[in-house]
């Protein structure tokens, strides 16, 4: 095995140890009393059930699927480790969902009882179970990609070295969609679990009902908060581990193509090695004062994010030196990356944070209803994808051309892949900094159900509208880097299409392509259709829930019996366990439809279309979303007329619509074109044999 | 002058002779009581007051790039009449506008009048003011075409007529640039105007003050009404003008790059001048039996656009078969796109009718609040893509295949130029259609202001909603065939750069064509934000007056004084005119600028980049809009509680927001997306003597 392998299970090794190392801190703390213990409880199970019934259905895609893949492989359609490769990428990205979730399910009663003491512990308990999420993630990819190397090296030791590396990176982005295919599912359908319960929740509790957020006598106040962890926690971890792992394998293949042999092939493993030992570093930096403003607490958040992404910057051109003594350009693309994703964080956080004016703008519109309060928070979200879409262009140009791909196309296209490699480098801690935020929420519940006095609830709050921002600002990673890495992959396929057909001319204005891009640039919005509706759907169900127990139970409203919390949260889990099918269908088939209708060229404007349409829209949700949660609680703060007040009832509606928004619609779409695109990567082979017009 | 010609000059002389006896035929009409006179005088009135500050604003616009291309014409970068048909583009452009206004505003009264005995004759006035709107810009469109073909062959008749037939199509395609310019000044300045004032109106009067729509003690009645003029008239007139004139230009331009000679340029005006024929034989059929049902008015309405379809199926065989005896392949795309706008036309009323379950499951979504109404609606927008992009696509294969676009490429492109000419063939009566809308709205407040009995009401009421449903097909055909002709667009953009060139390769994996789609899918985003923030920010002037208005004026909500109409008419006249100017320019700035720093790849991606995302987020706007609307007059019919109930509140936010989406946001687009292409069209020349990274 050649010795710069060993960096990557070396990081990964680093990065279990260290989750190891939080999630034990965390259990030194303690729950709190028998009633939080018990709502903790309550939540954990709720989770654990959802999450059963969730990778139950997703199982048995997976066996279809490896079915599926296994007689495309003995056919010699498919190299023959791709069925296997394919299921370990899902089980692994469950595992790290798994994970995660028990550790931020475990951790919420204990900062809520460390917030009746110290702001400072509760935000480092919080934080904790953020980073073992974040450090599973990143660990276990490592892990498993390094294991699937190593195998395959052995296996094929006997080929020479350059069809050894074909068949290793053909293999390897196969991986990919295995963990694409799980991220969707738990996406799509903890996101639909997740909104249908918070908005049915809010619709009755706080609209109709007229009762504060996580009253206990809110029957959908459980759901809420296990929907919290299953859609925030375990579903944005599996996001992200496909994404990390999307970015690894697409530049993989790439270094195959462009001829940069083994080292090529390993470098992007090795800057993820370097950005696990940057992230650890990093969150060492994150604590704060005792009463520490908003500000603050954003601050330090920061300077963790920051510090990793310096040392990365300076690990990294160490590592190229190492690797490419004679080319160091390849350094500037992870430069590119890093700056990129910081770049578009800060606009996601100008766009949703309320210390800026578009946020207060929406909080200002309230004083003329929903009706504006909604079209402030569109025009919002539209005008947040400018910035981003800037910023992706320059990387793609700069990760494209400073490795000089004016002459050497195929060190451009490694390039960009690069590019997203080094954005998602320090992933440790900022996917740390992302699952933070539903612990606090969680810990914000337990808090107001378990009766604690107000100033444990101001500084959960406090800790929560700072995860407000930070989740943007996470989406706002997923997608930068799924632009750049969905480019990778595109390249990859076309990569593909060469060894079978030799040349491939593929021009824009041919009407394939055009007629691709038109469906493309369409799916995102038949997507987000179908998982809207299915919130809105299931939401009105939860609705029509709450008010039969609030008019059969007896004494509820009056706090003298407790809801069937129960009913309420498997109502979520069967609705949205239907409903995730369907838009996670359409991912899968849509490319293989029009892979046989039109061929790669339409596959490659499908996916084209996808991503430049699909970047812009989850751009609009995630900032919408984010931007009509902080307004409503900048009014709560006691602005516009504070709660209760007309004002606040309109800005709950743009709340209410942002939450699908950010956190089902919106950050499906990432996995959904990377999904897309590995699949007409695995599926090439077949769709040539059967293209109908060629 | 060739004997085919006089088709076109003929076409447009028969075209302006009916809008002249439609015209005749209304004056023939009562205006009715002297209240109605004076209501309908003070619309008038308000509504010229605005055309002239607009026109005005424009005027220095035009006199700024007139200039601009002088200097360019007579540096001999563009052909030396283009500065001069530039400006007559917007001139016939403006005046059909006028005109079409002048009509529409002079039939309300007369429409409301008529509904007092006749819901027949009521529809033939309404219906017949959108006749004098339709045929006056096919009429006006044709007469400048003809005129300057006419002029242009003179002046260059000692050319060989291959080189005289490239400098006609080359200055005729810069006509399109003068008709979109000003297109979108009016679409964006008179959207903003009247979705100002409607929503303004409606939140203070409706929402807030508990009054009916038009209630004559609003003070932003008359404005609203105003408004229907100048936007849905005046400000679609322009629109359907330039989608006319741009597919025929562009289809003359293919149809000389792809070598056809005279008679391929010819074709398109030939095709446009049979439709007139088909068109005026249409209107002759929309006529209906007293106290008709819903279903039955829309079927009298469908019975003229049908029949003038398969009446210009029928001609356009002729003249293609007398044109190219031997190609008679040049007829499926004029039949591929005549059915293609059918289609979308179905497509695009199935979402928005109430009759089909979408606008029914909005309208039941209301029982859970605001909301969900709004989810459901933008769900339902969203999903309402899906057929009219698979429509698109499959007439842009077929346009391109049939004609032999596998082995002659150029003549596939001017298959897809033809069928946009097709497609918009009979707009002669799909643009009455679309007019008649805002007649019958207006005659609907003039009865209401007049106090007139409910019935009369009820009769404008019941033309009013099939208006609403014929406006959105309108846009479906607007936006439908947008896709089609800036395609064409596009090709004549690639011949342009060839002429330069000689050669260009523009693969879609070019990081640079790739720079361009992400910019371009994001325009559509960055301009609707502009717009509906315009509109947002308009109507809460307008809430701040109407409430200043109902405090400060004693005795108005008690119907004993009258409201200062006239200070919200000025309002939203002076904002709207300011408004207007930003998202204009991005729409003009953007292509040069992209055109400097990527070159011709990097505006071709842009183009293609804002026509699919543009293409997708204009259908879901007029969908949700139209839905949204129509959900709400459902529920006013008496279902979910009817008015008044919290349901019908909870609609009435839905129609808010869905009012910019359909009226200024939405139908704007195609036209800037034309704008940005004929732009580029024109300053080619200029661009490739400046790109700075080639």
């Amino acid at each position: 095995m050649f010795p710069l392998f060993w960096l990557a299970p070396g990081g990964s090794l680093l990065a279990l140890l260290y989750a190891l190392v939080l999630s034990l801190r965390t259990r030194r703390f303690d729950e709190g009393t028998e009633l939080m213990r018990q709502i903790a409880q309550a939540v954990r199970e709720g989770a654990r059930a959802y999450l059963r019934r969730q990778y139950l259905i997703v199982g048995l895609f997976f066996a279809a699927f490896f079915v599926l893949l296994l007689i495309l492989a003995l056919s010699d359609i498919l190299p023959r480790f791709v069925p296997f490769i394919f299921v370990t990428g899902g089980f692994f990205s469950a595992l790290s969902g798994f994970i995660g979730m028990t550790q931020a399910t475990n951790s919420s009663a204990r900062t809520a009882n460390a917030a009746r003491t110290s702001l400072n512990s509760a935000l480092r308990i919080a934080f904790g179970a953020g980073g073992v999420m974040g450090f599973v993630v990143v660990g276990l990819s490592l892990f498993d990609l390094s294991f699937w190397f190593f195998i395959l090296n052995m296996v094929y030791r006997s080929l020479p070295m350059n069809e050894r590396l074909l068949v290793i990176t053909q293999t390897i982005v196969c991986y990919g969609m295995g963990a694409s295919f799980q991220a969707l599912f738990a996406r799509v359908g903890g996101g639909i679990f997740t909104k249908a319960a918070d908005v049915g929740a809010d619709l009755v509790g706080k609209v109709e009902a007229d009762i504060p957020e996580d009253d206990p006598r809110n029957p959908a106040t459980i759901a809420d908060n296990v929907g919290d962890n299953v859609g925030d926690v375990a579903g944005m971890g599996a996001d992200l581990y496909e994404s990390y792992v999307g970015s690894i394998v697409a530049a993989m293949a790439l270094a195959f193509a462009a001829g940069l042999g083994i080292r090529g092939v390993l470098l992007p493993l090795a800057i993820a090695a370097a950005g696990v030992v940057s992230s650890i570093i990093g969150t060492f930096l994150v604590r704060t004062r005792e009463e520490a403003s908003q500000r603050a607490l954003l601050f330090a958040i920061r300077k963790g994010i920051w510090s990793a992404s310096i040392l990365m910057a300076l690990l990294s051109a160490v590592i190229v030196q190492h690797f490419f003594p004679d080319n160091f350009n390849f350094y500037w693309p992870v430069l590119v990356g890093l700056v990129c994703g910081v770049f578009i964080g800060l606009s996601t956080e100008y766009f949703t944070s309320d210390n800026y004016g578009p946020t207060r703008r929406i909080a200002h519109a309230s004083k003329t209803g929903p009706a504006t309060v909604i079209l402030e928070g569109l025009s919002v979200g539209m005008l947040s994808t400018v910035a981003p879409v800037i910023a992706v262009v320059c990387a793609i140009l700069a990760g494209y051309f400073l490795p000089g791909g004016a002459t050497h196309p195929s060190h451009g296209l490694f390039g960009v892949a690069i590019a997203a490699v080094g954005m998602l480098s320090t992933l440790g801690i900022t996917l740390a900094t992302d699952a933070y935020g539903p612990v606090a929420d969680n810990a914000g519940g337990n808090a107001e159900m378990a009766g604690l006095p107000a100033n444990v609830r101001e500084r959960t709050d406090a800790l929560d509208a700072i995860g407000n921002t930070t989740a943007a600002t996470g989406k706002g990673f997923a997608i930068g880097s799924a632009a750049l890495t969905v480019l990778a992959l595109i390249a990859a396929y076309r990569s593909q299409i060469l060894l079978h057909f030799g040349e491939l001319t593929l021009s824009i204005t041919d009407p394939k392509i055009i007629a691709g891009l038109f469906i493309g640039a369409m799916m995102p919005f038949a997507f987000c259709s179908q998982t809207i509706k299915a919130v809105g759907r299931t939401a009105a169900l939860i609705v029509l829930e709450v008010r039969r127990q609030f008019k059969e139970i007896t004494g509820l409203l009056e706090g003298k019996a407790r809801p069937d919390y129960a009913a309420a949260v498997n109502l979520c889990t069967v609705a949205a366990q239907k409903e995730m099918v369907l838009p996670s269908l359409m991912a899968i088939l849509v490319p293989i439809i029009i892979g046989v209708l039109l061929g790669p060229h339409g596959v490659i404007g499908l996916l084209i279309g996808a991503l430049v349409s699909g970047f812009a829209v989850a751009l609009m949700m995630a900032s919408s979303g984010g931007a009509w949660d902080n307004a409503k609680k900048y009014i709560e703060k006691g602005e516009f007329g504070g709660k209760g007040s007309p004002e606040h009832k309109a800005a709950v509606v743009g709340d209410t619509v942002g939450d699908p928004f950010k956190d089902t619609a919106g950050p499906s779409l990432n996995i959904l074109i990377k999904l897309m695109s590995t699949v007409s990567i695995v599926f090439v082979g077949f769709i040539l044999r059967f293209v109908l017009f060629k």
